[in-house]
């Protein structure tokens, strides 16, 4: 699902490693990983098995067929067939410099080397290449799987072309990329993220503060407006009207204050133990794996929070669904059949649909035909615009029956009919089919009411409605009338 | 709605007074400002707009009756029969030392001057105040009505008695209060906001970067779980199984780097320029207040995301919602009333079950049915424990009426039936009751199967939930039958 990119080689397999690599394997692509660690597979396995479900949350069925996950016993074994590399060892420059030169005897030349140091400079990390060119940072954020970030940069010897290729392959994965134009230390998130981490551990090295009440001073107050505008713009709308020059001009003084340090506090063995010891406090026993699977779904709900605003890296999740779909939504009022269905809705099956028993669940199915009742209304003309104008039809009694079954990411469609409608009123019928099977998985009948929004009371649809209405009537005409509609609840005999 | 406040004084009406005076008014309490400045009551007036959408999207009809808003002339006319006192005036020690001196003189003892200070000293602030007791730091974050954080910080003369008070009033209006307990400048929050302001300028500075793409940096990447873990549990999770302590030791030699600079740049003119053409560029024309609803959307969403999850602002928002609400739990089997109807469910309408109208939208209604069904099927002995042991009822037809409306925070109950059953069958009627109006807003009648779940067959339920659902039935048997079941939809006439 990578165009170009059919297998990758993932050096190092610890958390970074490990996150790169669910990301590839769930965009479809086979991943190899080399890391001399004895537990790196059954850890790496864990990580991609948190990654999928929280990706399938986040993509639901417009994911591709996974990717293979293995694991190569030496660097050449993981390299060999690799169409791309991303590395991630341990952040020293000797040691990365001396795996580059190995990489770079066994490689073709066009196979670009992507490294997720946090900050070495690649001009650097370049120096012992045959192919230096082809040596390109991409720093990704913890994890891997979920946040956009990918910070792109080069050094003085990476070409024009692997800086351009490498952004189309992180682009591929459904990835933000942000081009660092200047080779420094710490790339441009990482200075950032070292200032506030600096700084916290000189609040606790005072004494001012503990890991749990500056993880609180964060994410109760500016965490969350960095989650979605960043710096710049939040202060552009703290400065009100005046804006951002008026902003400097009032915070400039402030500036002078010593409010924050060159370097951080001396990692003595006294204060390593007692932030570690603030660390397990604050995490209250709860283990790493729940916290992961807690913070995952905090990062899926925000990321669809964002896409509900068509904003920050809600965009960005939205394009990339949208990539993998490959566009086959059905039009706004669905589409006529030649025997005079309604085609209203095909869609996977979506993990927010699912309930414990992993079966398409009771409000979900109500979702669906919703859906699909809104699809008719946009065909007769009374969709959102009508909506908004003040009018609508409001549904007053619904009859669902429940045949059969559907699981997550199964395809299903909904086929709806316009049974009757008079001035005021129409009786819909829909029925919900599993596609793998073509058998009917559920029923709904509806009836609606032509409501004035404000008044709260029914009236006449406008004629151009009623029109449209009889029309669609009209066209299904020839369908032999639905055996199932009409029905009362009862006990048998 | 706060507990003896009933009027509060808000001193400064800029970006940050006019969001305390929209966070009072919003929870019920009058609020006079005082500012000098003609523009003021337009400004705050809009402020409050902006507030109250986004603080109705967010609590919903949870909320009580709004304050009232005005305007004083004079700072002794503001703190005529003020509670409260929150001060919000320019970084300024000489002119907050002054106006606490006045407003001392002018009020009596025991009410409690807030001030808004992001970092001056509250020992300095109180020095020129007969009552310096009752002077305490209550220090926001923008926007005021959304952000949860509120720093507590005494100075030197502050009562306990004055914090105390002032976390309680804090709290009851849904804020999430942190004490900070060393009196230091930037108290904690401003000091890691600070040290993140001050590396960005240095990035524009330098050449680095621009606004765009440091916003960018941060909202793609750590600011998304900034948002609800801070930085020392993402990091103990970054560290891996390994936990803090072996993160600190791979990441402590980085801390000698010269990553980040003791003081801010000097804001040249020519910085200031280049910083707000970059903000302006990053704007894209779009106008403030459009801004500001972007933003106040994304964090009310944000915090309903994290609201699923029931932790950081979400968990603070819920709490504050269940205060207003002044919620109570059913009992899991619901509650039999003495005239034999089962209250399977109470509860206020939640944002996720809203439409586009702000009414509980049409599958929202079976959910919470579906719910209702849960707690019949607890009673009877066929509860979640049932289900994973492989039998379970599944709902096979469902009737749905829709009478009425309700919206979020609207309270609801659903008072269920059991109407029949037999061995495999069980025919259930569910009202669902507007409690402020005492009203139907809505019925169900469903037919459930007992099924094998892996042969996915019905088959007879256990002796035990046959008899304890007879029991049910005869307990119900004095109700007068409903007269809106065994109904089938067709069109009048």
């Amino acid at each position: 699902m990578v165009a170009g990119i059919n297998k990758v080689a993932v050096i190092g397999g610890g958390v970074i490693g490990a996150g790169w690599a669910a990301r590839f394997v769930l965009n479809g692509v086979d991943v190899t990983i080399y890391d001399p660690s004895p537990e790196v597979p059954r850890s790496a396995t864990e990580v991609l098995g948190n990654a999928r479900r929280a990706y399938a949350r986040l993509h639901g069925a417009a994911l591709p067929a996974e990717g293979r996950l293995s694991f190569a016993a030496t660097l050449a074994e993981a390299l060999e067939g690799a169409d791309f590399v991303q590395e991630n060892l341990p952040e020293r420059e000797d040691l990365k410099q001396r795996v580059f030169a190995e990489a770079d005897a066994l490689l073709p030349p066009h196979v670009i080397i992507g490294s997720s140091t946090s900050g070495l400079l690649p001009t650097k990390l370049q120096a012992k290449m045959a192919h230096p060119e082809r040596l390109v940072v991409g720093h990704p954020f913890n994890p891997v799987y979920l946040l956009p970030l990918v910070e792109i940069c080069g050094g003085g010897q990476t070409s024009a072309a692997t800086k351009a290729r490498a952004a189309e392959i992180y682009t591929a994965l459904g990835m933000q990329v942000l081009h660092v134009r200047q080779e420094i230390d710490g790339f441009i998130a990482d200075r950032l993220l070292e200032a506030v981490w600096r700084e916290a551990l000189w609040l606790i090295n005072d004494g001012v503060a503990t890991a749990g009440e500056i993880d609180d001073a964060i994410r109760f107050g500016a965490g969350m407006r960095w989650s979605f505008m960043g710096t710049f713009l939040t202060y552009r709308l703290a400065g009100g009207e005046a804006g951002m020059r008026h902003f400097l001009h009032q915070f400039g003084p402030s500036m002078k204050w010593p409010w924050t340090k060159l370097i951080g506090p001396e990692l003595t063995d006294e204060l390593i133990d007692t932030v570690a010891a603030q660390s397990d406090e604050q995490a209250g026993g709860v283990d790493l794996r729940t916290y992961e699977r807690l913070r995952d779904n905090c990062l899926v709900d925000l990321t669809q929070a964002l896409e509900k605003n068509d904003f920050a890296s809600g965009k960005v999740a939205r394009a990339h669904r949208a990539r993998l779909a490959g566009g086959t939504a059905l039009p706004a009022g669905g589409t006529l059949e030649a025997d005079g269905h309604l085609l209203t809705i095909a869609t996977a099956v979506q993990p927010e649909w699912i309930d414990y028993n992993d079966h398409l669940t009771e409000s979900a199915y109500l979702k669906l035909f919703g859906d699909a009742t809104d699809v008719v209304l946009a065909r007769i003309g009374a969709g959102l615009d009508y909506v908004a104008a003040g009018h609508s039809f409001y549904t007053v009694e619904s009859h669902l029956r429940h045949l059969g079954q559907a699981r997550l990411g199964e395809k299903v469609e909904v086929r709806s009919r316009v049974l009757a409608s008079d001035a005021k009123r129409i009786h819909l019928a829909h029925t919900m089919i599993a596609v793998h099977s073509g058998t009917a998985i559920a029923t709904a009948e509806h009836m609606l009411v032509h409501v004035d929004a404000a008044a709260e009371r029914a009236d006449p649809a406008p004629e151009g409605i009623q029109a449209a209405t009889r029309a669609l009537v009209a066209a299904q005409a020839a369908l032999s009338p639905p055996d199932w509609t009409g029905r009362a609840i009862r006990m048998p005999g």
